[in-house]
């Protein structure tokens, strides 16, 4: 695409200063690919992260997305600043337990075949379990929810293990001593992508107990993301569905 | 496949005490899906970890395999022991900087389409990467190497990016600081298994430091194994690969 | 009792669908034991972790509780909480130092012979002392309280020490630097469950300090719980004494 | 006991200075309980700590500790050590893998009911696993091992898991992330022992991954001993053990 | 004295009974005589910890100390707390600063040579410093303040090195790097007694990062308490000048 | 300039007593350079450190500042004590992103040559940032700000590559995975002065993961400071800059 | 510069494959900038960290250097490293202290102007000020040494105070407490590079204490590079030195 | 002393230049006390770490002392290199527990009166315990050893608590959970200086875990030194005793 675009610079078609502009912004470079496909492919959610981030400026970042069609999710936002966001922009969808807001601005949806597993350990990991479910629905993949299913009481694992292993990637999430990731390890041939909660007491050092458990797997096919950050799970998990619902990508 | 079971044991077909037995060693209870592809799909390596294990143990167990025509592949093996192995079992291939073992013993691969890319940041890391690259490998999945491509000389990633672009997924093994994952994070828009490595030395505290860096990632994308855990990288990877080789599996 | 259950399908006795339903569940395969005994043994408490939960959450669960008859401990409850529901189940009882709610709905009780001790080391530990008296209490254990008898005026623990002796096993908690176990410890030849509490300052880390005396005391017959777990600590201690009042289970 | 010996005072029986030398030594006061039943006791073994002595110390002690027809147990010795100490007493036995030196000096056994259950998670834990068992044998006990059961592959687990709830207590040993006792603490209801190992390499730590899970496993009925404290583990398990072949002691 | 108590009992001047009594509460056993100099001498405080302790709790110990004419002094006392105490014992002074509350029942002083010295690095360092200030003063002990003398500027300390040679002793306090004890280790020739204070941010750690200075001192010397332990400062300190008070005590 | 003092006394021209004075204050010395440069060259801020300190203090220590005439820098000041302080001294500007206070009683300026380029990663590390921003102008330098180009969209940063690259140094401001010092430093060759970022959750410790990051860069020329003080960046960066505004100094 | 070169492709005077080549390699882009540095400026030394490589290694890279007659600094070498190497190429000349190799093949250096003080603490830190000074020296710049100088013995760094002002930059380094860039950083007003060592023992943690000392210090000026980094506290230094040396640099 | 020095100048028995020298070596300016001390009262030892010194660096520096007649204490000395000092040095007595080598030149002592009580809690702690008594034997005070008294069989520490009562102070050395001091603090009334050892596996963490007890502990007057610093524990020890010995100094 560089060639291409120098060619034209040879051949006339494009000023060395219309190129060295689209250098600079890396548009055409091919380096800018990550914002290409967020900006570009219909369908795609823009996620703004929403903690530390103002009311107004959600709103703002919000409104220009909305000229451009973008479906919207926006993570990490309390039950006070979303009623202050959704009282301006109405077409939001507040979730209390995932603490996301949603809107649907377009429904071109691509992802359709199978759904990812989403599992976690005990109720209090519902948060985390929920901004991860939110994160992949609004990437329009189907999420199948395991809940409440820790490694303590583990014939609830067995009662659904069948349907989990027909997922094409789990995400796992557990706080406390977080060995859940590594008993479904052992029961599933698809990636697992591990996610520590910070839930728990005393030693449990706001998931650092969890998060080493999990690094420390003795099962193979698990990966891990940073503590309470569902929302990284559920994109790793997107984008292994992706590969999922493609033939490999050229 | 429960279900069928049990009708068997009520047509007579199979004794209570069949059943039973097959119950136990979970067989057909479909929990022992792990086992099952390990052991019977052809072609697929069986992994041992050598570390911790003595020479004369590993040799008990791959003649264990050999006799199932598996692929082998054991890891963190020294020099030494690698010698003593090799004098007894002249099939296996000593591989220094990984520090692995490998032996083929079937010729069945289905993982053909595509490639899987390992970065490394620094000649340092190299031993980590080849542990991932042989462990690919050995799995009949093709292996680019992009090695040496730290941040601190960013325009050496730029190179390659391209060609980075289109594997199926990337392992980035770094030390020191652990920055590339975040950097090709942002490049990229396949899954990325970050490796910190121990590469290092004072406040580096034998990884922490690069484990920290990619768990705390701006970049979407990535998710993160042990450190210097080449293997895992590599299988995880490898999964993915998988499910790219696949039409979705049922 | 699996092959009893198989023996039935075989004879007709049950249908596969029956059966597989069973399984499913786990009732009767041996796996559910746990359930089992929290459930049908008569007596016994349920324990709702209170942490997080909210007072709606509470009441919900303690009614479904109530129509069984159960006896009910919700452990780490705030004052305020309580009080929401108490106002709805007034059959509840509150203890402010151990932030426990308590209800007694059946009078069954087996574990009567000998005691429980419980030491602490200073008044500041009490809500956890609390939490693991009341945790025992409840599970129809008698409980005798030795408080405020840290090792830096050792004569107080001296004073008591038959009394201690006598019980089937101790639970003993202690902050700051955590060295009463270790003491009681070289005095007694019962087991002795050491909780480590978040009480200090400085270079106490939250209860750090404590554990980590207790994990390394140089007593033997010690093993420890999470910090501050006071219900944990009484758990292992009633496991205990209920092996004291049972000749060998079979 | 005390004011028997104050009244001997009074009548003259025992003199001023013959008291004193008693209330010294704490023979009679009670304190001293412990030694009591170390020395006393027929059958129970001596137990010295053998990292950091050198072997002519370990010969002393246990020439001293021969005399007095006592079983001796020494934990952590090394293959050299041991040889030398073998060489001057002949009556030890010395067990590589438990790195244990045990000579049987006594045949008064009195724990002959029931057994403790050893379980380990992986290969490499073996040796924490034998310290333990060595040591529960060493106190008359009768040990059934379950070994390399790990949570990857939990169906090895279930197979034994009938054999397990009948012993009087687990000693459960695992590294890496040492999530099996908190699955066993959901499968049986005696008390769970679990140590931690420092089998395991990058963010392990040499064990405190394991130890921390450990300590916020969500199951209940799970105490914890410090890391690789095979001994310790036992020890609590043969305290419980004690209680069971005993009614409640006086 | 213990031989004579017995003496006593051989001669019927006291009754077994009698002794028993004085065993058990070792008034005279000497095992009590940190009890006896707390209690007995007239003119030294009884020292009350605040934290965590309610105003009702403080105004009960107190009013039980005044009985007795002892000197009182309560540390880390909030305002709001203290109010409420003075206005039911309006003889305590309160200290907004240290958070102190003291009160004067006894005139009767023996450590009326020298003085302490007590050192602060900075500003933020005050409340600890006066804590410890407080203290010492509480003991009757003549305090002289050498504050804001951080070894930023060094010439702060020079200015008053000879007054600060002259104490019995110096209560170094210092928090963000604890670098103040070092010099001043250097310059003087008595004890010095270094207080970790949490005064800091970022990779201070809550007083960690002064805590190490002071422990990995090069400057002999040097021993350090608990971080913000003003108190347990002042109260070496007082050891030490009461030891320069006295003759060798007997 | 001592020999030149003790001369002055040896002349008669200085009185032993003064010189002894100017020496206790180390005025004449040289020691107290520090101190020198910071009251007596014009147009050189004074700076307070306003966290933990009360308006009061401010407002008092700022008025003795406003009779030298000096420029006046207050950092880390929270809205509402900035109002109080404001009420009292108009003549103060209040920044609220920065927290930074600032007033302006000298023009004297002498640093006019160049600028500091000051980078941030993202938008949560606007405050630090702001505060070396504001600190740098305080002491009369040029700041450019290069704002929320982080790592995983390195376009970004090469947008304005050149621009930074002409700046006498850098500070680079980030939180997260602080990866952004290393990669400038592979593309500019002036000195870096990296500040981590406290921004960031789970294993991002307050900003540790960010520290450990920059200290183990595998560029050169990067130095450190304290995590969050956007002050002493940019302090180490005005230093510089100084050095580049002068020949050098004698 | 970009610019210029489309400028020839639009032109002809390049060809878009060629232009492409160029990009690729960013020879010409400007952002090899670092590299361009260090190869094209005359006099200025190849730097190779020699930890971890081998011998073969070092030497291929050297002679690589030689050919371009670069001056050349190999840093982390051991005493039998180094003997190997100097076999081969025995113009290099090794210095023990340092650990470093250091050959001279041009003569031109620019950065003639003043010096550099390096500052230690105490003899065991000797190693890394050795290396900071052999790597300033191997840039061309003068070194001045003050060793051995710590803060428990001030009076000695008084003694060298005025030469130590006069240098461009101090390399101050520091094991231990790591307190002397604190009192160096009262006492100058250049910047200053801390140097943190990993000399101590007990809760030094291999530079850990003197590592959170000197980013904690009270003094202003003062930045930070990795424990052990005498190479990076010189590479920092050398950056300053040559401001001083040029005039701003556009 | 200053001001008498200037009046020599102003009186002309004193030169500008001879003042100023002696100002620069701080001789005279009383900065030099401790140097002072440490070389000017016969009787009193100079001491050299030998850790990190080579044999022949200490035999030089020993040599230099042994030419002023001080005796001379070398501590953290290996037998091997002991042995080669010894060969050069034959007056050198070599303690191989406390690996100390001591050397006496001068009778001259003036500590007669009383001793410092050395205690140890294991065997394992002998070698610091050791290193502390020598130290405080070289300074010529008499030394009671009280070893082996562990918290886990108190009754031994109180057989000895009188004769440790009458001591001017305690060094109480303990590794593993390093509760002695606390126990100890509770029964004396002088001061205690707490050596945590590095005794210990597992969690205990090189001595963190005894230094972390040791800094909570809830007895008032024991303050802490460095893991492992004997001689920092005799230093401080000594320090009390000589002002046991002294009136107060002036």
């Amino acid at each position: 695409m560089l060639e291409e675009m120098l060619q034209k610079v040879a051949n006339g078609e494009l000023s060395p200063a219309e190129a060295k502009e689209k250098l600079a912004t890396f548009e055409n470079l091919g380096f800018a690919k990550v914002d290409h496909h967020r900006k570009k492919r219909q369908g795609f959610p823009e996620v703004i992260f929403g903690e530390g981030k103002e009311a107004s400026q959600i709103i703002d970042i919000s409104r220009a997305m909305m000229m451009k069609k973008d479906n919207i999710l926006v993570t990490r936002v309390s039950d006070l600043k979303a009623k202050e966001i959704v009282k301006q922009l109405p077409d939001f969808q507040y979730d209390h337990t995932s603490r996301t807001l949603c809107m649907k601005n377009s429904d071109e949806m691509s992802l359709t075949k199978g759904y990812i597993a989403i599992l976690c350990a005990g109720t209090s990991d519902l948060p985390v379990a929920e901004e991860a479910a939110k994160t992949a629905e609004a990437y329009g993949v189907e999420v199948r929810r395991f809940y409440d299913i820790g490694v303590a009481g583990i014939h609830r694992l067995f009662a659904h293990i069948d349907e989990i292993r027909e997922a094409t990637s789990s995400v796992v999430v557990a706080g406390m001593e977080g060995a859940l990731p590594s008993v479904v390890g052992g029961l599933v041939s698809h990636p697992i992508i591990a996610v520590p909660t910070s839930v728990g007491y005393g030693a449990n050092f706001q998931g650092i107990s969890a998060l080493l458990t999990m690094l420390n797997s003795c099962a193979s096919g698990i990966s891990v993301v940073n503590i309470d950050n569902g929302f990284g799970g559920a994109y790793n998990a997107v984008m292994i569905h992706r590969i999922a619902n493609q033939t490999l990508h050229k």
